[in-house]
């Protein structure tokens, strides 16, 4: 498990008064990356382990809305995890309140030169398991 | 149907030189916005009809990478519609190759003002029925 | 001079109701592309032409509000041209209406490779002049 | 002057490689908004102080490029204050690194209701004057 605090920002909210839905996958990303971080940096991901993870589908179940200045903390959980593929769960709090919505990524693992199939470096592996 | 033509914009894409898999949802609300005017904007949803159509769920999955400079259609499709909430399908594709990309949007239909569930609006309704 | 027609969509408002100030900047990049295109798209630029132009100011002013759905067409207009850099001016209009906001972007040119500066490709200048 | 650390994400990338040039403006409008928390949020500033700040002017100088996972600090500095309008400044930094971008912001202050230029509420006129 782990916790990503952050702000809903007025340019994730709309005309209609709160957080486009948009914003939020755009959100579960930051999260994801803050929690591969400093192991995993996309630049180290892209070189060093010669990987990438391409997102083959999203989806999001939207709760409660989200204005701009909501104090939130997403709570990053492992999905399904196989030999090439994972997926990860961001749920999105605000402080004391019940989940405003689930965000789900589920990732391919490629050779970045080939884009073939590969296995999950155990770096990677490691860090997801640590979730 | 409905078909939507755009483009896929530097913006839109990240440093690993593709769309962004956000950018998916937001090109996708674009079509959204296109397909229900001029008989129905948003400005007029919130007034005229004094309705609200919330996205509850939204998904996507991803076939091909889509690139800076990519002309593309969406064809946009009715899922399910129920009374009070109905789903829209979008099939993205580059001229002559195979879907790249479908992203699904699920709408609650809502009062404005109170916020209660409400029947769509016969208007909205023959609108997505056209489709 | 080219007129570059295009629509504020939901994504570019804020809670406050209109176009957010940074989404300017990005429809007018919209329009800078769509202007280059199809002699010049942002694959060929690196590639064939073996050039990249960063934006190395950016500014605007904002005269009018601009809400979800409205119409509007930018104009662009080449501003100042050197060996080595150049400006664009984007006046962005609803119909019928005065300006509602100017964009300039002033662009190096540098070589794609070696990231110095080098002059503009004769393709290049010509696209430019011809506004 | 405040300090506003934050991390170039990857959806603030394009396929160039580095920070899409708007990507600076909305990161300094996320600057803006944490600086002025938690005495001025953007719902208390409409509501309680029934002000808008709207942005009339905007400009930005690229001076190095900016990469996906770099870790940057913005400082942000008050610059010129008059009666009903003012300007903030914001230099981006990467750590032990000359200036990497500057952004500035020039704010009217109107009334939230009538539109009409009024004089800064002294909360946050203090709250400016403190930086």
């Amino acid at each position: 498990m782990y916790n990503y605090p952050t702000t809903i920002r007025l340019h994730h909210t709309d005309a209609a008064g709160i957080a486009f839905f948009a914003s939020l996958f755009i959100i579960a990303h930051e999260c994801y990356e803050a929690f591969l971080e400093p192991e995993v940096t996309f630049t180290k991901m892209f070189t060093e382990l010669g990987v990438r993870l391409p997102i083959v589908h999203a989806e999001a179940d939207y709760y409660r809305p989200l204005g701009v200045s909501d104090k939130i903390t997403i709570t990053l959980k492992i999905g399904n995890i196989s030999a090439s593929s994972f997926s990860l769960e961001y749920y999105f709090h605000k402080e004391n309140d019940e989940c405003a919505a689930r965000v789900i990524t589920t990732h391919a693992v490629r050779d970045n030169s080939t884009n073939n199939p590969i296995s999950l470096p155990e770096k990677l592996k490691a860090k997801l398991m640590s979730l």
